[in-house]
């Protein structure tokens, strides 16, 4: 056997492994239970340990030294397995260990924070969690920029100065499109009245079953905060119900489907290797973006929804398409991220990155983080936060460590703008097809544009390759202003 | 740290290790989509491949020589984990593999041969397996008796000859009782009519409730073929339903309800060490068997699931409890092992002992494995084989390289006879508590006397000291005897 040959066939048994340990982290927030808490926690960290020892293997060092790739795929996969090895060994294992243990529990001192409304019972445990971090980052950086090295855990190849040129641009325009839209008189009503919660399931099932989920090789389960998991031939993923928002539950299951499609369309060659798994968090955010808001919010794909609710539901108060349309895409002030509408969302994810960003570069002391939370809240989103679980307490990600993946979202959008409009071009009478709940023309060009491709390409290149252009803000702002523009006659 | 400690602490991560690869299991009879099969097989090797590194460890011979136990759980402790280690050094590497490869493929020919009715289809895999187990238990055998170095791996410290003694003493017996029952006069009813899925599964999950099943620590799915998987804090059972037959799901869900609170009331101070599971397949099948035996088939609980079950379906036409008690326990002539009541149960088990014991000793080939089958069936049964499914095809046993396995089936009546003798003795009043359903007594002194030892004692030691006598075939046979006798006016 070859080094390569060598070296991928270890690198084939790890990946089985990550999955195993996916598939446990899915396990918990499904099946697990309450009771088996500690016993699974023992369990993770015991497989968490195997494939910490497997990914600092000194035999791994030595065959990437040995290895020679005989074409384009085999450099992609050198260049993946070279990335994590690299990552891997600059961070002492002391230091991985300390991580480790502190986020573990972080995020349950973060959830009692939350919950008691109280930032300074957080505070201490975040500036420990800062203060490793950037220790990460010095380790990781090789005297570059601190948040770059973090950056690049997410989204290879991404850095400070891309993403603010992009965001710098994006922040005005949504502050004054939000502006526009909520001071227009016409403002569409929310959903009122109850849903029942199997018609909604079957919905559910059913979109995801459109827009091309392959339940042979995965299932939908239901969570509190849905998420996709698996790679290759299992990825599941899961929904939730509430009673008043059934668009809740089809847009996250919508959303999820975006993430679970790009991960089942990976070219099969690729099983369980490095070049299996969607490239980034960010192009696999403009799946899931383009999946659940250019497609399934669109005009023409509402559509065909609304008279799917209209079978499942009866008459429940909307009265035509266009209403429906409008109702979808109400617009509406609010402090929470998760719950934001297509016009506030990435202003919550710029106000992260920059404070985020400050954290890391020691301008902003965790102390005073509040208080620029607020700050900067007041000024975007017209509001002053009410209190710190509508705030800065709101997201579990610092807790847990999780620097440098807020932007992805912002920069899946990005990316979703671009394929959008590519997509558009590429397939003409897209909405004659979409308002007869048929997405397959575009769900197929995206397949064969962006997903295959798994990760053979570095993400930028990806969505270049996808739209014959690099990615930047146009499209994104494009879209939102026009549609958002048309919807509230501003 | 001592050696002992370090030992320890690498076992636990051994077990939880374990626990995954049994989970992943579980995962794939209940959850995992179809088309997941080829990648859970690629993950199931890998972990199994990290476990048998960690199994032949040298450092695990290491720490065993220097090990120091301070008490009995440690020497006790000790013991698992130097049977454990002594028995897979035994086996050669290549051959551990070879086998592991052979059952994987040998178990679907089995199926399709099954399914075929083709037992040349079989043979030549089948005699691949013999060779291969006669190999491994050389290996493992010392120059002692093949048999009981098989014997072993499920049941420690039994030997061919400790069991013979008792099944020759049972054979003649139970042949006896069938012929005398199945000339009566008095043949109850079986069942008739349907039974709605939904309230089976309902009163499955309030037995298993009733027999002490914690579903903090577990939880009830369901399969093709029911099973308890698990150790400690998380351990599931499963169940299955057949409109026709709704005794099949409550009695397989009391069975594995038996297994699961075996290894849910296990000291929790042996949470993921060796003591922190069924001692072996008798002991475990002991508790199985007398959960769904001799209390979930007596005269006393029946009286309560007859009200349950008029509750649940209406007036299904049985009369009254003692007419529901004979329903219930009604003896069937049958092929098939795992639908054989109380009084066929062990003939079919005797009968596999012994064919398999001939195979492993050479006395038998494979090529007259099914004459030898149908002529012991005949003798013991009755009855004539008419179809290879219904005879020697019947059991994925000997497929997977499970010699050995079977007679810990009627171990596990034989103990279950005597805990059952001892039981009553020890518990007045205890059919009074069974006929309101009520089982705490019952299982309480099964907990307290068998099942919170774990691994700490050898497998005979456990009945010895809940009985205070050595485990023989008396009482079950007298309780066999007895019970039937009485049912059948013979």
């Amino acid at each position: 056997m070859s080094a390569y040959d060598e070296l991928m066939a270890f690198q084939s048994e790890t990946e089985a492994l990550s999955q195993i340990a996916g598939r446990l982290g899915w396990d918990q927030e499904t099946m697990m239970p309450r009771g088996a808490a500690d016993q699974r926690a023992a369990e993770m960290a015991a497989i968490e340990g195997v494939l910490h020892a497997r990914r600092t293997d000194a035999r791994v060092g030595d065959w990437l030294d040995a290895a020679e790739p005989v074409d384009d795929v085999a450099r992609a996969q050198l260049r993946h397995i070279r990335r994590s090895y690299t990552r891997t060994m600059k961070v002492p294992a002391k230091l991985a260990a300390d991580l480790a243990r502190l986020t573990s529990k972080a995020q349950g001192i973060w959830a009692e924070a939350r919950a008691a409304e109280d930032v300074a019972a957080f505070l201490p445990t975040l500036k420990e969690v800062v203060t490793l971090k950037r220790e990460e980052a010095a380790a990781l950086a090789d005297g570059g920029d601190l948040y770059d090295a973090l950056l690049d855990d997410y989204e290879p190849g991404a850095t400070v100065a891309s993403l603010s040129a992009v965001f710098n641009a994006l922040r005005p325009r949504l502050v004054e499109l939000r502006e526009r839209v909520l001071g227009s008189a016409a403002q569409p009503d929310p959903l009122h009245g109850d849903y029942p919660v199997e018609p909604q399931l079957a919905l559910a099932s059913k979109l995801a079953e459109t827009f091309g989920y392959d339940t042979n090789h995965g299932r939908i389960d239901g969570v509190v905060h849905p998420f996709c998991s698996g790679n290759g031939l299992d990825v599941r993923i899961t929904t939730r119900t509430s009673v008043q928002d059934p668009f809740n539950c089809f847009y996250s299951t919508v959303h999820e489907t975006g993430h679970a499609a790009y991960e089942q369309n990976i070219d099969r060659a690729y099983l369980l290797t490095p070049l299996g798994a969607g490239v980034s968090m960010g192009v696999h955010e403009s799946q899931s973006r383009i999946y659940e808001k250019q497609l399934g919010r669109s005009r023409a794909f509402t559509g065909w929804l609304f008279g799917q609710m209209r079978d499942g539901f009866g008459d429940f108060g909307v009265a035509d398409e266009d209403a429906f349309y409008a109702t979808v895409n109400r617009v509406h002030s609010g402090y929470i991220r998760t719950e934001a509408d297509e016009v506030h969302y990435n202003l919550h994810v710029l106000l992260r990155f920059d404070l985020e960003r400050a954290l890391m570069a020691g301008d902003l002391e965790v102390a005073d983080l509040e208080a620029a939370w607020n700050d900067r809240f007041k000024a975007d989103f017209g509001l002053a936060v009410d209190t710190p679980s509508n705030g800065v307490l709101q997201d579990v990600h610092w807790s847990v460590g999780l620097f440098g993946y807020f932007p992805t979202y912002t920069l899946g959008n990005v990316y979703a703008g671009c394929l959008y409009e590519a997509l558009r071009a590429a397939v003409p009478g897209l909405d004659d097809q979409l308002a007869r709940g048929n997405t397959m023309a575009a769900t197929d060009w995206l397949r064969d544009n962006v997903q295959c491709h798994g990760g053979l390409y570095e993400p930028r290149e990806v969505i270049t390759r996808a739209t014959g252009a690099e990615p930047l803000e146009g499209p994104l702002l494009a879209y939102l202003e026009a549609k958002f523009g048309a919807l509230y006659g501003v």
